[in-house]
């Protein structure tokens, strides 16, 4: 049902350079120092979909904003809905306080309170004190619906899955396409899955890295570094009274993360340049999806039991413009490594969706002149 | 642990009648026709806390906007939150969709995941192309933590008991009190629980029925129709170094139903004010607040399957501040019903929760004139 | 036409002792440190009204957080909006960059651009290189409605008034009740004004002071520390279609200033409690009310140039329920001020609104025994 | 200092053929039927800047629903803010109350205040009750700042410049560039201004007309149609110390309008995709940008003295995706149309601001093969 997705180039494997920042060593949102992800695919049984008993392809991915105990130390955060249609857990307070106090997972959508109480099990099991001695937990969960492939009425990520993701999570770099909470993702009509990438800043402008990791199943007609090609390959189908047949169902989910010392506000204003980002690549945010993005920095870390003041520091309003770009480049590159690194997967009904045929896919940036913009465009000032 | 309530009066038996506007037949939320309620009350255990296995003192409530497939037949509705220290599930796609799709779910904060999932399962039941023939389902979760009483880690809201509670929803009188999901939860100091109550607008401003239901276990210096009760009864205790020891914690669950047309705009309008009827109780929306508050309105129902465009019907803008006041009104009562229906409960290690006395509270109420004033005030227009 | 208002008491001045933490020296929004208030007060002509001539009965008030260079060391601040039903100036801003860089002027509806316009120019007169070699400047103005005393289609406070009301502003004690932005408000079928009040922390809680200043106009009626005066009073008429005619018109512009240091979102946080204590008047948040607040913090000044990072100190979340209750108990205690202060005016068209009349106004707190409580209620903890 | 813009073309003109929508006979918001556009060009002086005296490079553009008298019947309206730094004005009544009772005015930042007066005055004119006999006003006005080509400390929109562009407003083609209020504005490095575009649906999608007007003056790296414009054009300069020197400074407002049938909500959700179109052009929100949009529709009158009820209809949720992309492609077409239009303009100090060399531009789209798209692609489904 599934294939290694080792072989898969990722975008600047084979010229698909985004932008003008420069990406972090791991080109992931593991270049934010101490950030990791850990995924867990589930695949089982093929055929006809039994609800409640597979076929299976769906999985649940965790982003931890760092190694130590979460609860007892916070990391600043805040949220940003774009379009509202989905099911994430957890926003309102990371909202109110500012601040994220679990890993965040993302999984199916109707797997997504199973995943809240696996994080909150999670979370009592390092934090025995909470609901007794001190206050509850705020578990973070996004979602996507993976339902086109995936049996998503058995929610089968269990509890064990989750507690696994967050026990095998790893910095470095990260696995991404038909994995974890991408398994069975779709996305403008192709296979969508996991994707991230990285940037960092100049030294003058703070050098700080920007990581962002995406789930993608929305729909749009695809753009890749300005080349029309959702069009070109045909990516529509059927019933042809609109223009042509857009993909529009599905959600994204999106996580940035940054060691930028950044308060609420601010973080808040990163998450909303997420949109700008996916627009680059055919997003239109329609109806029916859930585009959920959430932005921590991992700059300082907030005691659970907290001093009447704390000290901290923050980057100054002007300074934030570098940000905003970091962001809106690293989630356009990390949308289009979702689809290339993804796999084709037959799923429920022997439903099939395709990767993105990466030799097609050439033709038509090349067509367009896509490729290696980096190298074949007039240089500029020096980035170091 | 748990005496009958039957015995304790609401508000308006003992001469507590707020407000100006008249309540409806049951001074309920279920005055709304069509709104029913169900109650599922956990209460096993005494003495120490062992966490996962009790005592338990929580529960469940559900409030369903109609009989019908509430999947099917949508309810226009919105969300607010007034601070976001809390833990509920599911407000982004009700204020996205202006709907709601679902059974509202009052639970206990760890509880909340599993109430959404049960939601799931519910949903499913009676729409079995959930996922599969047709989107997802969007489960509504509001919660409030009663671990002061309730070995919350437990969470022992299962499944059976959310699925009971919409089972044995009724309309006609609500039970209130230390019930359902009141069953753990403290209120300024005293026990808290479920509380009702309704207001009926004169014919000339449309007739609607607004009815408020309310999770109380909020923190402040109860005030009971303008009376300081909280002062006189002296609850407060031990540190001192505050003016006394104002009981801070809690959160405070307001769901709203009304049979005048609204869109969603209006119906987030009416979920504000809700805020100003907890004010009047001595509420202050403290730090450690959740205070969220729905609103739907029974007027007309959305189909799942819609066609391009709907007709409505909606309330002038200019003819809301009735509706408004209603909303004031009938929160600041299902506030005081809920603490007056509730009984004293004792839970996890041992720890006692008292009700408030009633002739105590009626000897305040007294010495501050607060009593009968429909009667004792001038007449005014009638409201026929 | 207008009456001094020296002659009249304040809410403490006849023991109207609302909450229970203390006021500060001036129970004035003054007591924060640096914070200054000027008035502009218009008053000319009788009779009918002639739009563009008068009579005139309006003016300007001016809030200023620091003597210092507004724009080049901006102040901390957020604004909260509870009905939008109004046209204030500059809200957005505040809360894209969490600051405030200009005075914060107060006027009648119809006056605000051109108070804007003259803080534009009090801006540039101190900052010639705005728009020129620097950003822009973002005015901030409030607003209500005095249309019922006033011509206000006259916009008759000018540039002039409005430099003078800054040029004037002065510590210590603030003018209150028929002057400034308060000269032909009306609030709950009284005349309204502007009022203000403040309260201090205990030092265990960080010895903070808030100060309020409100500017009102707005609906409802009046309950005074608990007491139904409206009611007793009846301040309500005519049509009786409604239970009584409840003055329904109106709008309520609010301004905190405390010296915590809180960043961006606490402050919202603080702006959102403002109806808490509004509501505790009477205020319902009519349809047609402009309600709102803005928040700001005089605890550190963010300079127009900034470095790349600010280094800078917030309290900590846990520690923001006293500044809650701070906010709750000024605005209460503010709104009273504005009432009781506030002297009667006869404007456009001979319409005469009477300041409430305190030996009335006495009898009915003595009847609801809402007098004094702060010696007649059981000591409690030390606050010092 | 003005160059006639005849010559120059629009995108489509050139092969720019944005999007898979067609655009309605105009290509501009007054396909929308109903909608009016009026713009006062200021053009005065030559030289060194003399605060309050010139170079003049400004004016104003005023867009009106309809013919009618707005204040008397108000169309349905909803703003959006991207970035928040910005003076707009009037838009939380527009966000409170759903609707729009006066023409927009798009203008420089420090006349923003005039205009609002401006926009005072004129509704007055039409309805003398204001103020007096009925409510107020409430004045739409967006702006962006201009003060790199003009005078801005001079505030030199007057009255008369604002109602004259009202009563010159005519339906039909749209004078686009260096107009209006896009006389003095600058876009990504090179000259911006006044654009638009629309979008017409399928029948079968409902056959509604969407209409965008943007008033350009922001930063980033020109992208047009996918094309790495600026990156080619070597729009940057200077200091190097970022990867090169990008143009963040200024802001864009954008008016949305449509004859769907949508309430407040479904508005706010189209204003809302706003920016995913502007982003497809190389804008990213950077910090300084002032990002406000505002949606309105034309299917429906609001009276101003409204019955109980309002007999409605509007598009269901499901069917608004297409609406949504309407306005990505409308927003993103109008952006390039702005730029097009826009011809050089020198203003103070001698300033120039070059308008993009359309010669240059072709080469630049050729090579990246992103011309006549329409005819080049794949055909696709019919559109009728």
């Amino acid at each position: 049902m599934m294939v290694a997705n080792g072989a898969r180039p990722r975008a600047r494997d084979i010229g698909i350079d985004i932008g003008i920042l420069k990406p972090g060593r791991w080109n992931a949102i593991t270049d934010v120092r101490g950030v990791k992800v850990g995924h867990v695919t589930l695949v089982e049984g093929e055929g006809r979909l039994i609800p409640g008993r597979g076929p299976v392809r769906t999985g649940v991915t965790m982003i931890l904003p760092h190694d130590g105990n979460l609860f007892w130390e916070k990391v600043p955060a805040a949220a940003y809905v774009l379009n509202g249609f989905g099911k994430s857990i957890g926003l309102h307070q990371v909202n109110e306080l500012g601040n994220l106090e679990t890993p965040i997972a993302l999984t199916n959508t109707l797997n997504a309170p199973l995943a809240a109480d696996a994080l909150i099990e999670w979370s009592i099991g390092h934090n025995p004190q909470i609901g007794i001695g001190t206050g509850t937990v705020n578990p973070v969960v996004g979602e996507v619906n993976d339902g086109s492939l995936n049996d998503i009425q058995g929610r089968h990520v269990r509890k064990e899955h989750a507690l696994e993701a967050i026990a095998i999570a790893t910095a470095g770099a990260v696995e991404e396409g038909s994995v974890g909470a991408g398994t069975g993702s779709v996305c403008m009509g192709w296979k969508g899955g996991i994707g991230t990438s990285s940037r960092v800043l100049p030294p003058k402008r703070g050098g700080y890295t920007v990581g962002v990791l995406v789930q993608t199943n929305f729909g749009g007609v695809l753009t890749v570094n300005g080349a029309p090609v959702g069009r070109e390959l045909g990516r529509y189908a059927g019933s042809r009274d609109f223009p042509y047949e857009i993909p529009e169902d599905g959600s994204v989910m999106v996580v940035v993360a940054t060691d930028a010392p950044l308060d609420h506000k601010q973080l808040e204003r990163l998450a909303k340049r997420v949109g700008l980002g996916l627009a680059r690549t055919g997003f239109y945010s329609s109806n029916g999806s859930g585009d959920f993005f959430i932005a921590f920095s991992t700059a300082r870390r907030i005691p659970h039991d907290s001093p009447l003041t704390l000290k901290t520091e923050v980057v100054s309003n002007d300074a934030m413009s570098p940000l905003f770009l970091a962001v809106v480049e690293a989630t356009e590159e990390a949308v289009i490594n979702s689809m290339l690194k993804a796999t084709t997967v037959t799923g429920r009904d022997g439903r099939t969706v395709d990767a993105i045929d990466i030799d097609q896919l050439l033709v038509v940036m090349r067509k367009y002149n896509a490729l290696n913009w980096s190298k074949a465009l007039p240089p500029w000032g020096v980035t170091e």
